[in-house]
């Protein structure tokens, strides 16, 4: 059941990806639910290789999540495990079991701890993980590991993902050249049996893993919990990054260490590229939306009504439209919860204000507006008049293609 | 801009209706924005009468709605002036003038206080209501007052509505014949340009303000706050009861009193049926589904876990494509923030278990379920395992029929 839906209007082409010393990977077919592609990802890190990771908020987590959540109680990572088509969610013992026997398996071919191996899985929900497919594909998986599969590895790992995604940056640390590079998965943040949201970063860099993990949550605060395809949150979703320690750069020790600056925005620049790769590859999307909300109360109060604006079905139903129907957002802005005066709103679509101060303004011409709906990348501005708060968050439109897509996914 | 669509499948023919003593309605034209249909409805109360109201949450509000919270600070209720076509939402200081202009008018013309006149409005936001238009067409709509035009009265409320609502219920109070009669429009909870959900329920009873007030609040609980169509709170929503006291019953002066049993349950009656036509007619509704929660930490969390999942588009979408996915079910419950166990949780459709304390149950027989889910009311039961608090709320599918309606509103 891999995607047979057209290629996303927003796609993305891959872009030019190197190597990060210490990360081999490969991908093979191990035949778990899809036929004629492949289906398992396997990336080795170098010994001395340390995590960072960040896991879905649902209360129904999935069995790998749990697994991941204590294999980071140590910082360091061996091996990273990835499958598509079975989600090991809602599995009951057999799904712990299907994660114990991977890395029982994974730890006596590659003769390292299991606690230093994380394990992922994508697809459908409540299906019982064939976890022997995994385990017999694992010494194939072993032999084809290479410093150049990043692509291969990027589509192993797809569900109803319509393009492969990845990105890269090369920066350095005190002087140090070091690289970040990342793959995504994701058509939704979302959808539990199917659109589960992956993504994996890696680097040469040296960095404690007490400063890898606060940069990791930093920057998926600011990009992949930024993103919305439908308010539908994964029991499956996580991020994580490997640091290999290859880049052999001066020590760093706290994340406030000015030598840090250039590193912080690439890694901020990789995590944003691959959560609006995934924002583009969202199910039936033809639009993508950035909503920036200003004048909050708190930054966090912004957040909350940019994440309201975002998932109104009729805010992103309009925009399919290529209608910019403000007075959704504003009823989007009040249904939020959070502070908001009708009398001090103002709204812009395109960079033209439409209403200020909680009326439409006077002589508004809607040309600029309406040409501005045509396109692929829409922006939507609120300012609540209120305070200082910002926040800032992505988003695509809601269409018949979302429809399509989840009304049929199993039959 | 009235309705072109199909009238919905779930459409129920009007009930018989009859006359509640001391209400008087008429429908009239007033070219406020439809053209060749009645968009202009006025309720006429009999002295004595007093009037409960429940209101839109959104911290946007319409005009109309400031107005009536204001109007209700005394309880008689003399006038009830309904337009469709506009919101009068998001017209700062001119639609706060609008409504004055009409009361007055009203006033005038029916020697009342402006304090006795209760206004609504419901259609486009963001547009200054004409309210000349309204003010010219009261004189006729005077004229026609008539005990017997409720059906004229539920089809002039009419925006994006398939069909008309109303619903009634004859009871008694100490033995005295009682009747509740009311109507409703609304095709989402939601849409504050289209789709504002209103609904108007009149009684001869004599009940005491408060009372009224305290029967309405909980009712409205168990009916039109348990209902959502696509989580999209309106600017303009409101239930308002009306209690004319011509039925002479003898005095009731507290909720608690049992000769209000029987009234109570009619009441709650009505406004779960007025409730269930607006899902009925949500937009590009095929299918009405009722989620009962059980076994939460609290009443509370139950009625927020339903909602998450009758606010999943996934769950939805799924429904819509007759897929009994109780894994999009798992993931809405986790979702929620609500305290879930992924190990005590168990889920049923149309009254077959699929899984039980977090896995799929054994020898599992699809059977049942599907065919349930080829049909037109669809139940969801979750038990969550935790303790003894329970919920229900209803919702409708979403189609390729509610991305027609809303991405094309405007244009």
């Amino acid at each position: 059941m891999a995607s047979s839906h057209a290629t996303s209007p927003l796609a993305r082409p891959l872009p030019e990806l190197s190597t990060v010393a210490g990360v081999r990977l490969s991908a093979v077919a191990a035949g778990i639910r899809y036929k004629g592609r492949t289906d398992l990802m396997l990336a080795e890190f170098a010994p001395g290789t340390v995590a960072a990771g960040v896991y879905t908020k649902n209360a129904c987590p999935g069995a790998p999540i749990v697994w991941c959540r204590q294999a980071l109680q140590t910082p360091q990572a061996r091996l990273l495990i990835v499958n598509a088509g079975n989600a090991n969610v809602f599995t009951g013992q057999a799904g712990v079991k299907a994660c114990e026997d991977c890395a029982d398996a994974a730890s006596a071919l590659f003769e390292c701890s299991t606690q230093d191996i994380f394990l992922a899985s994508t697809g459908v929900i409540g299906e019982q993980l064939p976890q022997e497919r995994i385990i017999t594909a694992l010494p194939d998986a072993k032999s084809k590991l290479s410093e150049d599969h990043w692509e291969e590895a990027a589509r192993a790992i797809m569900t109803t993902d319509t393009f492969p995604k990845a990105a890269r940056r090369d920066t350095s640390i005190h002087g140090t050249p070091v690289r970040i590079q990342g793959i995504a998965k994701g058509s939704g943040m979302i959808a539990p049996d199917m659109a589960t949201m992956l993504a994996y970063v890696a680097t040469d860099a040296d960095l404690p893993q007490d400063v890898l993990q606060s940069l990791l949550a930093a920057g998926t605060a600011k990009s992949f919990n930024a993103i919305t395809v439908d308010s539908d949150t994964s029991t499956s979703d996580m991020v994580m990054l490997f640091a290999t320690k290859q880049a052999k750069n001066k020590p760093v020790t706290s994340v406030q260490d000015p030598a840090l600056h250039d590193f912080v925005q690439a890694l901020n620049d990789v995590l944003l590229e691959l959560a609006l790769l995934v924002v583009r590859d969202g199910e039936g999307a033809t639009k993508q939306i950035q909503i920036d909300v200003t004048g909050a109360q708190s930054d966090l109060s912004a957040h909350r009504v940019a994440l309201s604006i975002a998932n109104s079905p009729l805010v992103k139903t309009a925009i399919a439209g290529e209608d910019a129907n403000w007075g959704r957002v504003v009823m989007a802005v009040g249904k939020s919860g959070e502070p908001a005066d009708r009398d001090t709103l103002s709204v812009a679509v395109g960079g033209t204000w439409i209403a200020k101060n909680g009326g439409v303004i006077e002589n508004y011409d809607e040309t600029p507006v309406v040409a501005h709906m045509k396109g692929q990348d829409i922006t939507i501005h609120v300012d609540l008049g209120l305070g200082q708060g910002v926040g800032r968050v992505w988003t695509c439109d809601l269409t018949h293609g979302y429809i399509d897509i989840n009304g049929s996914y199993r039959s």
